[in-house]
């Protein structure tokens, strides 16, 4: 066995260092879902395959990791499965189990099944991985994080308020300043499709609206007619290739659009209320921004839909996203329940912070104190100060084995320098006797000599 | 789908108490390990096969979970897999991917993977689940999670006497106090066996060894009879059975029951060594005690070995274990490489901490005010307060939906009550026309009116 072993494609190992930066992140954010009064729930990693099979669409279906039967798994496999060696028609009779795809789904399955328990309006979070059999590329993985909140019993608009107020307060606190919430209705696209009277086409209109800012106007109406949407249809919505202005600019030539159409103007209404809220309670460093490009989720947010991207000058595609889905758990048997949530998108979040050189010291800062271990006698004397320091919070440690050379005092201080350690003891015969320890503080380089208390009260 | 949804057996949910209760546990080991020294790493929820297979014995390839391959997997497996409708041969061929069946066989392959880039010694800590497919019975979960600490790169023996002020440090923290940390020592055992001449025989001997409490002298005579251990080398370690006295007494009956066996001597020596440096040190409130019939993971541990008792009265197996094995990284053909670890059973802890009631109430605290819903208008001057709380680290919520009748005020008041939320804000008319604020304390039934300030104050 001397290949060095390796991990499947897709999937990651964390360092000491990468651990300390996620954790930093999802602490961020738990800690804002908190404030937020969110609850937070946890759900296996693998569900039953009637639970995720058939939720995500033909392609959700494929990407689904599935789990092997244990036991004598083909004893109870029918024979012209083999015969075929149909993999579709075999999987189900090999697999009753699969990993989370989302954590949506074991939400949705999380809350009926305990729905006697759960006080409503139920607002939940849940940071968790998910698994999926995509196409490794870069930042995209096979496995990786998800950090949801969602609230499921009401359709107050409030919640859509304090989304965007959460997503503030996250960015806002991980110093990732000026991120833009876009934020559309689903109701004002399907207000769009239902005045040009194509409701057939409204992802081939939104699809090709998105494209605005790379192909121009021009580019866009091309794309429509060859979608087979008329000019006339075109023509009658003309003014959405140059809305522009202030959120509420924007809304007033919706507003005009729109106003033939029921579900459209609810939509703009919606909106209306959303940022009015906003504009009065005011964000921390964030901007909200009405995109009528925006389309994430369509097949199946029902109301608002948020997406966020990072600060501008970054590339990255949106570091979060959401929306209101009017019956959440329907897929379950539980009708009428409106829920509406977002998501933040963890492995990118990290990239954002990481080339903008936001991870702040504290956040990678391992241990404080290093002892150096100059023999069994004296290592016993340093854990005397150790016990000490650790139970007064610092983190502290003596190298394990003793110096016996120059060759290895080398190696102790290579040890401490490698990892970091912004102070070192030094407690030798000398030292023991004095019963003092010799501090050193390895920025400054200067040193200073010490009782265990004051050392202790050094380093707090 | 009428049917309520399941999770697979084995598996659990776990509502917003548990996850509270849970990270309470999780949150204390994890400062300890910090405090320690211990570096966080986390490795992939799946690994290749190769490097999980053949490393628990036949019982664990047994019981790890296997991953589907993806798409067309059946296309190049070999006809007569099918033929045979043989699972242990069609196994490798469908099935690239496992899940995590511990963590130390993760840890060892990534420490091999990434040699290059660690300093030695590695003191890492990794709390992440793994998954088994044993039955599932009282306490036995199918996935559940490990919190292991783990130094690879030396021999000293402080790293074994920073592992039991380690358990003494968490669950001193945890406020479980008294546990009985045990510890044994793999090459005792090896010099007992030789002593009665019947090193191959030495799992037996442990086995009935460890029923000494349970059946007697007698018994564990009969039993060892049994299993062709001679009367002549049951009579050499006649003084095993009635070991007792402090850690020092009882190993002076074993130094003269082993002064012929080198390697009963070294090991002797070494829990002597470890035993003086926790005398000279000192535990908080944890017991270290001899127990020469621990034999926990006889077929790795190499050195020391620990197990950790609950509290006595509480019925529970061990909470945590661990030892040192002398080859940690060999599997994966890193040579000459010492391990020593200790894992906290989290499921069992938290059932103990639960049964004696020491669950701080701060651990399961949600949101510390709640504000009722008067309508749109009061519900923005509400939020100018609740956004201002959040914004001071106080967590705070809104009632989503307007009081539109007294069922819904008594609606209102049910949930806030339900989710045990201390504080509770009325603002209406009147406190806004006043810009004041009203609030409750719902345990002592008081209230006082105050500005947004006061609040912020009053919560903090």
């Amino acid at each position: 066995m001397s290949t060095k072993p390796s991990i499947p494609k897709g999937t990651r190992d964390f360092s000491p260092e990468e651990v300390a930066k996620r954790s930093y992140i999802m602490n961020t954010i738990r800690t804002q879902f908190q404030h937020f009064g969110f609850q937070p729930i946890e759900t296996p990693s693998f569900e039953n395959s009637s639970t995720l099979m058939g939720k995500y669409g033909e392609e959700g279906d494929r990407l689904i990791f599935k789990i092997l039967n244990s036991g004598d798994y083909l004893r109870k496999v029918k024979d012209d499965a083999f015969a075929k060696a149909d993999s579709t028609a075999l999987t189900p009779q090999i697999s009753e189990k699969a990993l989370r795809y989302d954590l949506t789904v074991p939400f949705a399955r999380y809350v009926v099944q305990h729905q006697n328990d759960i006080v409503f309006p139920f607002k939940r979070f849940q940071m968790q991985p998910v698994w999926r059999a995509d196409r490794p590329q870069k930042g995209r993985f096979r496995e990786f994080y998800q950090c949801d909140a969602d609230v499921v019993g009401s359709d107050s608009l409030w919640q859509e308020v304090e989304f965007v107020q959460l997503y503030d307060a996250v960015f806002s606190t991980l110093k990732l300043e000026e991120v833009t919430i876009k934020m559309n209705n689903r109701k004002v696209l399907s207000g769009i499709a239902e005045v040009i009277g194509a409701s057939d086409k409204l992802i081939d209109f939104t699809v090709a609206l998105d494209k605005l800012d790379k192909i121009g106007e021009e580019g866009v109406t091309k794309e429509m007619l060859a979608k087979g949407i008329t000019q006339e249809a075109i023509d009658k919505v003309a003014s959405l290739f140059t809305l522009s202005g202030t959120f509420g600019d924007q809304l007033g030539t919706l507003k005009t659009l729109l106003a033939d159409s029921e579900t459209g103007m609810e939509g703009i209404n919606e909106l209306l209320f959303i940022n009015d809220a906003i504009e009065s309670l005011g964000l921390q460093t964030a901007t909200l921004q009405l995109d009528v490009t925006l389309a994430r989720g369509l097949n199946y947010y029902t109301g608002a839909i948020f997406e966020v991207s990072a600060p501008e000058g970054v590339k990255m595609g949106s570091i979060g996203g959401g929306g209101r889905y009017a019956d959440l758990t329907g897929i379950f048997g539980l009708k009428d329940m409106s829920g509406v949530g977002i998501s933040f998108g963890l492995d990118r979040i990290y990239l954002v912070i990481e080339e903008l050189g936001l991870f702040p010291e504290e956040a990678t800062e391992g241990v404080k104190v290093f002892f150096v271990n100059f023999g069994d006698q004296e290592a016993g004397y340093a854990m005397q100060a150790i016990s000490k320091l650790r139970q007064a919070g610092i983190s502290a440690e003596l190298y394990p084995d003793a110096v016996t050379s120059n060759k290895q005092m080398k190696k102790q201080m290579t040890y401490a320098n490698r990892r970091n350690i912004p102070f070192l003891v030094l407690a030798g015969k000398e030292e023991m006797d004095a019963k003092q320890y010799t501090l050193k503080n390895m920025a400054e380089g200067s040193q200073e000599t010490v009782t265990i208390d004051e050392l202790v009260a050094a380093l707090k």
